[in-house]
């Protein structure tokens, strides 16, 4: 009766956890945010800036955006019993770190302009500490959600809804200061990602499933997949492969490194392709390719070449990475199957 | 047996229907329109303008062309027998209606150029009355689509094909006649088109509906969703959603106007889905996220804040507005049901 | 007996024949395939010109991109029991003509910033015969693959792996001689690659099947489609018609050509579209709309405006050759079954 009766308040909590966070969030927005007054505020210069900006950002913005909720939200539908739910929470789950990172991001770069201004300190250009947005934070906040997105993808099935908002909250804030402890004091190069995003989004999704375990649960009922799941699987799937040379060439330099970095995710994504089909073939008894390889090693070849994506790594070595991860991800998938809960 | 002939009578005169209006708009398209000669005909000057309009424009464009075709078309695949239907129509009525937009709005913009110069006076720079046409042509015809899709939402299962087409042709016309009066004469500012195409197609749809009503199908048997359809459904809602910073940026000036659009539009989407989520599981009797709700509720932000996106509304009242319409229209949904037949 | 153990011979093949393909293809790679010089390597130069590159080339390779993989992909869904083979091997297929187009265009392009370059001149920029690579190669190499999953189109269902391997192989082969002997030595002008695409991909298709034909298996089980697969097909139909005039847009010259590929083939597939639904409901007994006239010939309008697509057709001829086309694709496909085995 007890549980029952916890179980039923744990039910409407997610309600009340999502109406608290929300008023919470729209009130520090209402204090802090602001249109970045360079490129999204009237005034003679924002103009010209504005269009700048809008024109070099916003179409690979609108990639990556269709990455995040399209293509993890339908790569996740392969579940056959939870394809709603994970487009469904996909979606919540995104917004909510969206939010959250503008929130997070902003307090630790107010007026990020000056390089030498600390936070407090009398050099603010203005007496309020105001977080600037413009389309560039709308890049940086859907390369933070895909993280989330990531470790999403190893609770998938196994997490309540209040569980995946607090989960998503506190990877936000780990999320940014990772980062932020990663690039600035250690100096790590990753232009795609790989480090930031895919890496920390997996550990923390592993993290997380290490302490929610319940051996009860340990073989869900809503496993398996159906033909009409593994089809909407493809469709996140293919848009994710798509998109990929926007992902890593969107957080790149501009001109010849950004070209690099395109043309080197497209060469290691087809490669990656190529091994991965011939590796779930290889590795699987009936020598049938496997969509569960498919759906995942597919990608590999675009999360391999991330981190050194606008580097000088020749076609033909992104090629060699883009098979070498396929391999990697097909046979991982196939013989490793590591109890972390030891 | 009277009835089952004037039955089989109807069921072809939408085919002789589409080829005669096929064959007429051919003809006033072949009197009347041409390219525009500032951007789209060969010249030296043309070349560079044509570049630069394609570069500014086309991008957008493509993104509400997706929105149309795919994301209206998708959204309506949620009635579980009717998918297929809905997809198809869609894609008939969008196509319609982008030929007679052009004539109906060419008709009354022939070399809109010079505002001054009013249709028949003797200042038209040709003696030809003639329709340019460009790529910004193609991003208002797609807008004036949307008007048309909305009211086939409303419409949706209760039409044939035939009042489908005479429903395009004369809401066509309507929404370019009310959006004159409303911008040249009232002098009504919307940006993101919410008063000319969303409420006005949702109007117009009600209207038509209120016509066509038969109380013998009031209870339609293609009524309800099944789990692949609301997949399907789940496509286009997301679509829709990604998107919609690029529709109600589409229309707006550039630099920094188009800017804040964009990004107004974004945090509104965001907070919808928040307060969509709270709201559903809150008005639903099991607590759980309803699909109809989600599919519709998550874009009411993008709606909400249309009118005013390039406004100054700040990232905080774009919030505001995104959390009070998914409240609204999750709401609206649950508890209104008004009857408009009486 | 023997039957069986060349059949399982037979099915591991393919996949030694991909490994093998890919160890040369990375090899090749290594040896001859570089960055462009002049837009994708360091030097104060290619800054600018990688930049202005990427924002001319990127947004509309991406649109071919979504086409190639997700347009034909999914638009070949429609067998109900081949959907997941389908999207698949559309995957493998292109990943691998991507790379064979690369190289086979290459050798014939060496150093091709100087046409009067001929292949092992001492006119040679350097002593090693480099392929330069940047964005412009990434979309040649989608259009190319365009053909090989035209003829993929035509053999869905009969052939093997390892056939598709194959004749990915030759055909991407063959594709860039034929290109180049029509290009360069007939003079042909083919703006949206109708000819050296869509003719060639069908044709060599039928040749495929002429020789792969097996009166056994004449009746495949494999056929029919079911209500679901037809919506996952309108998925890959709709975003083909969608970006269509950036495929028919992408190789025509900038400017005022590029603005006139686009109206022309955004006119020519609405007016495609009116004449598909007449005929379909036309030649169709029960007067209904057929799912397998509107998948395909929904699709002819951009077809038959492609070699023309930039030229000054006026938007009214543009309408009138999309209708012709929708009537031909129905009209052929409903009463022509010309038997090609005789």
């Amino acid at each position: 009766m007890s549980a029952g009766r916890v179980k039923t308040m744990r039910s409407s909590s997610h309600i009340y956890a999502i109406i608290f966070l929300q008023i919470i969030i729209v009130v520090l927005f209402a204090l802090f945010v602001r249109y970045d007054p360079k490129t999204a505020q009237r005034s003679p210069k924002s103009v010209e800036d504005g269009n700048g900006q809008m024109k070099d950002t916003y179409p690979i913005f609108q990639d990556v955006h269709v990455m995040i909720f399209l293509g993890f939200g339908f790569l996740m539908t392969f579940l056959k019993k939870y394809g709603l739910s994970a487009v469904s929470l996909n979606l919540m789950c995104s917004a909510l770190a969206i939010e959250v990172f503008t929130l997070v991001y902003g307090f630790f770069h107010v007026h990020c302009e000056n390089p030498q201004f600390e936070f407090g300190s009398s050099d603010c250009p203005s007496s309020w500490p105001y977080i600037d947005v413009n389309v560039v934070t709308m890049i940086s906040a859907d390369f933070a959600t895909a993280a989330v997105l990531i470790s999403f993808g190893v609770v998938l099935g196994v997490t309540s809804p209040l569980q995946l908002i607090v989960m998503t909250v506190i990877e936000t804030i780990i999320f940014v200061v990772n980062e932020i402890i990663g690039r600035d004091y250690i100096g790590a190069v990753d232009a795609g990602d790989t480090i930031f995003v895919h890496l920390f989004g997996a550990y923390f999704g592993l993290a997380v499933v290490r302490v929610l375990y319940n051996p009860d649960h340990a073989k869900s009922d809503k496993e398996g997949s159906s033909y009409s799941s593994d089809l909407f699987s493809m469709v996140g799937t293919i848009f994710l492969w798509m998109f990929w040379p926007s992902f890593n060439g969107g957080a790149a330099a501009t001109g010849d490194a950004q070209q690099r970095a395109v043309i080197n995710t497209y060469y290691s994504l087809c490669s990656c392709v190529m091994a991965a089909f011939a590796f779930s073939a290889l590795v699987t008894p009936s020598k049938k390719f496997s969509m569960e390889h498919l759906q995942n090693a597919t990608l590999a070849g675009g999360v391999a070449v991330g981190a050194c994506a606008d580097m000088m790594l020749t076609p033909g070595g992104s090629l060699a990475i883009g098979s070498l991860a396929g391999i990697l991800s097909v046979c991982g998938f196939q013989y490793i199957q590591v109890n972390i809960f030891r």
